[in-house]
């Protein structure tokens, strides 16, 4: 599930934008929904990767069924995303380069799997000695 | 600056959707973006009001500098939105028909003015008897 994620983050590299991909699956591993950082394509802060994928997933009823996947450790707004709609598995692919709300969430019941990927953390590690001024900008850091 | 949030509440409500609305202003009282909750309108389950106005305020590079109204107590989504991104002061029109994470962004140092607005309240009181089933696909209640 999280090549889906990371593909998102490359094509989101490729495209000039901030390397973080997610996506949302069901229980059974049909993917619901995909989406990356869209800050420099769109010029929109506010689409993070997870809520590019929840977006994508469509109006639903419920996420108690659903596994969300990310690339990187979720900030606090996404977080908040998987808090609020009670999404109950979340699956890093690597925390080393920022650290969110990941032990906030299992601290609130959702299962958290950390993959501390070699390649979302390689992604992450290049783009921020690349354009720290992005990277920083998209997580509200002056 | 509250009635910029109300107007964009009645605004959605008219278009057939959840009447929630919020506003970014920075500290002299300019606004900087507003929006609505757009579930019904987008078919998109990410846009809620905090979320639509901050994207309308464009990318910034701090929002040390900002106030965030909204009609209605920001859920766990839009309250991460908040802390993420150091909005240092929230006002929220009324708490009465929804308890979001308000108090949790006051344990960390957010500013927050509660209004209890009889016009707010009214707002969700009228909409949450009338659609249940909405708004509670909003807050992610099964």
């Amino acid at each position: 599930m999280l090549a889906v994620a990371v593909r998102e983050a490359r094509t989101g590299l490729a495209e000039g934008g901030i390397p973080i991909g997610a996506a949302l699956f069901d229980v059974h591993g049909v993917l619901l929904g995909s989406g990356r950082n869209r800050r420099v394509q769109d010029g929109d802060a506010s689409t993070h990767a997870e809520t590019a994928a929840f977006r994508a997933a469509g109006r639903r009823r419920t996420y108690r069924d659903t596994i969300m996947v990310t690339t990187l450790s979720p900030c606090w707004y996404c977080s908040g995303l998987v808090r609020q709609f009670g999404i109950p598995r979340v699956v890093v692919g690597e925390a080393r380069t920022f650290h969110g709300g990941h032990d906030w969430l299992a601290e609130h019941g959702v299962a958290i799997t950390l993959l501390d990927d070699p390649a979302c953390a390689g992604l992450m590690t290049d783009f921020i000695a690349a354009r720290p001024e992005l990277w920083f900008e998209d997580i509200g850091q002056d």
